[in-house]
């Protein structure tokens, strides 16, 4: 009998993905495996070798959204049960006693090169870059010696005994990606009023599809946070339309626009109602006149509204 | 005991309005009660005094539609049971043995008189054209005299004794009114899957609202037949919409729009569901791809919708 | 030569339209002609036997609604030069002397008849009601002493030589009527930035139709302060929306609407761009997010976007 | 002076990118410039050290899209001028003389990895799998003797003197990748009637925005082939959306959406008008009534609006 949960994660070790799991309660007493790509921690799930597993879904540094978005809508189902953010913050890591002027080679993942190039052309101009499959790999090769330096994130450097030569270099300081936590189908975690859905459609390829889709949600007051399209493979312009919306899968809100997406799309994959990791937007100071969206209802007004109906249905008068 | 329905129209006798009220099934020997106006037809189904009662609803030639409008939101309230369609067709109608070269002066309410204008001037030019208040009080007056000749509906004929100088003389042949029998609030008729729903709504004066309440019903694929806008008595600037749907209260489409309306507005009045008395459109002979109307779905797909959704939030994959 | 303007409306003299087209500054100095009907307005303007006609075109309560709008759709074309919207007065007129408790007979047309029901039911709820074809006509039947008492507009008092019995009668006192002078086509008065445009337009009769015609206009930020279909002479379950809109049609938003409408309508009547006689709404204070209606852009930016526009088009960055 | 074109891609050689570029007639003796990673490829056409440059941009196997999305919308503007779609058709490749027996360590980059993974399971159950950094590395990395075999495209097998040793072994045969050629800001090719427009917008933060957009197009009939959502650096919740449309800018209602969108929007980046590389949909054969896109016209239907509005903007009737 197994008692300690193993909880994947796109490895290897010291990647922002591990770094993101890390900051989850399902992590603690948990076993984490890395596993050689998002494609790799999606199939574990499936085959139940991980109960659960983490993997980028937006603005990633490691490049993996598109094989997970692709991932997501194959069988069997899977489920976000939790999702984590956390902010990118790129270090250069080298041996202790390593300088600046030291640096003859540099390895990262090609897109935590993109994200450094400014900090590279001013502090290491004459540097020779490599790319590496991720930034734990490129600190593994720092820490073998097969470069003198990596870009990667801060947990590379306790992982691999390296020191820190320079911190937070991105270009673009404040850069944050999402990472979800992955489950088998089940039950979703009770609403807190403050909860994500996500969702994959398929509709047939006509004019206005998408935009029906989107006005069967934004009728009901529910916003969209997140919106990718991703071709349906084999199939020739035709897509899975991914989309993150604000609000819970008990909602009434929500269940009735789930239903009519359902009558609506091809096909359509519930992929998961769990709490969102950014903080709600503060209240407007001063604003008489909040902006409501379209359509926004709370539930003690879909109770009303069923009430009415049940009542006019029966001849009552309104 | 009162065993004979008692049925009120828009008098007096002779009027479109029990022409149309005379095709009914639910005129079969029932009493039927000229009142003075479609307000006091309305009273008198409020106050119990009658049954039932017809008035014009739609292109009427006796001018009744704004009053109709503007008492159907009144308290309390009423429901549309039936509605029926006739053709206007409007008569010269004369003592016997008289010719058009007798007729010196011609009688009619204004809108009669309005919509036979280019067949007067052709036929009658040099008449004297006088206004009444009702195209049956125009016969009336020409059975008393005080005219040569009245413009009203066939039925006027037989009632008052005239003979009918000339037949079918609009500008325009083929003008259909529509009149609608009024109930106290009850159960609806039976759907019959060609039927329609009348509601009444206001709303806050935002520039869009309309807009959203047209979402609400296009967005489940309800057709809108009929819409009029009537200012809310007192209030500036603001509006009754009274609307006619295609669909019947107990349809789940019809009833989770009526509920999202009841949610948007700040007041929403159910005026009844009843079959149509207008031909459903014959299908397109050899169209591949008929127009489906935006959002429509079927009531086994809204079954099966909601089973989906039922399935989905007990946790079992999509 | 005609040095007067010779101004028709919807009489006999002493009308709620001739009190409303006393207000209008082009009254001043004119020969004002009582017509039998607005259907005889509205063909005096076409035959240029007047220069302009004023006819009710909302809420009226002398029931000339529908024959304008329908009228207004007709050959050759008109449009609206000018509003005027007037508090509907309810007086009770009768010859000097007379006391409430003298009367036995009262004269209205049918809707004032219905607007003052509660009065009559409360303090002469013995007299008998006749119907006349006009508040003005019943003035005159009170004058020629065929009727007790007439109930009509306070200047019918003074046209007739009668005195008020009492004033201020209706049941819903506020109630007002809007009132449209019309002209043959020209050139539309300047915008005054607080204007109305209207339109009649006729589509093919598909779900989704008056949908697309709203969004067209909402999203251009052009607000919809009326709408009314009729159906179209002799075609069987096709409509003419009647439409006032925001807005003047040399503005850029209204232009572009305005095209776009003549490309989805089978017929679409510009119907006249006017000053509106509404007041402006006061903006809401202490508000720090005004509600913008959807689309809304300023003539500005309608300029600076028509700049980028031809900037990119001929190459130049974003 | 440099008589020959200079053109960057998604290096090494050998990848997919530089078989799509091959497609392209810009690439006829023109100097083909490998470059490390699509944010160089970009660098490299601002600064002017090519001409233009390649990069995967949809459903690519090397990972690139989210740092070109994000590389699109910094300064200085870059347009696309072409697109490239070819069939992504993985070999496995090694020394002349290997058998399948023989395959110990096969290398490839992640995604490639991901979609073979059937096979690999299949053919080769035993093989140690490495994570390069592209497909060509991996290819490199067999011609060097590292590893055994690579998965890769067919480019790499004559690039690096390889064998086939099995075609074609992706698990979803026919998936494709869509590549697009970057230039400076200049002249868009001319139309061709079968083009795509390629934008970027933000928008504040508020629900229905995005909706809001999405009709901007779909009110003048342009379709939308692709959307993704990428976040705004720095700035946390806001996004950027990617929006491929049908039509060309020079085209009016492609004119009359960047314009409404340039109104709306926050930011709105043109990225260029070109033709398309997949086949116009073949008609409908025997429908009667074709599916046309909400608010599409023709030129010609411009033209013609436009006519008639500069009309009755003088006073002529409609």
């Amino acid at each position: 009998m197994r008692d300690r949960l193993r909880l994947g994660f796109l490895g290897p070790h010291a990647t922002f993905t591990e770094q993101a799991l890390r900051t989850l309660p399902e992590s603690h007493d948990a076993e984490l495996v890395p596993l050689p790509g998002a494609p790799a921690v999606l199939a574990a799930v499936r085959d139940g070798s991980v109960d659960a597993g983490c993997v980028p879904i937006e603005n990633t540094v490691e490049g993996a959204v598109p094989p997970v978005l692709d991932g997501l809508v194959e069988d069997p189902p899977l489920v976000i049960a939790r999702e984590a953010r956390i902010a990118v913050r790129f270090c250069l890591l080298g041996k202790g006693g390593t300088g600046l002027a030291d640096v003859r080679t540099v390895a990262s993942h090609g897109h935590g090169i993109a994200q450094v190039r400014g900090w590279l052309a001013t502090h290491l101009p004459d540097a020779e870059v490599r790319v590496s499959s991720s930034t734990a790999e490129a600190a593994a090769q720092a820490a073998r010696g097969e470069v003198d330096a990596a870009v990667a994130a801060p947990l590379a450097a306790s992982q691999h005994g390296l020191a820190v030569l320079a911190d937070d270099i991105a270009d673009n300081a404040g850069a944050a990606t999402r990472f979800v936590l992955l489950t088998r189908s089940g039950p979703p975690p009770s609403p807190t009023g403050w909860d994500r859905t996500t969702l994959a459609a398929t509709t047939t390829n006509r004019p206005g599809t998408l935009l029906g889709l989107l006005t069967e949600l934004a009728v009901r007051g529910i916003d969209l946070t997140r919106i990718e399209s991703r071709p349906v493979k084999d199939r020739h312009a035709e897509y899975w339309f991914h989309l993150d919306c604000s609000g819970h899968v008990t909602e009434p809100a929500m269940g009735e626009a789930l239903a009519a997406l359902h009558r609506r799309c091809d096909r359509l994959l519930y992929l998961g109602s769990y709490p969102r990791s950014d903080a709600p937007p503060a209240p407007v100071a001063g604003s008489g006149s909040p902006v409501v969206p379209l359509g926004a209802a709370s539930v003690d007004d879909y109770v009303a509204s069923e009430r009415w109906l049940a009542a006019i249905r029966e001849g009552a008068g309104t």
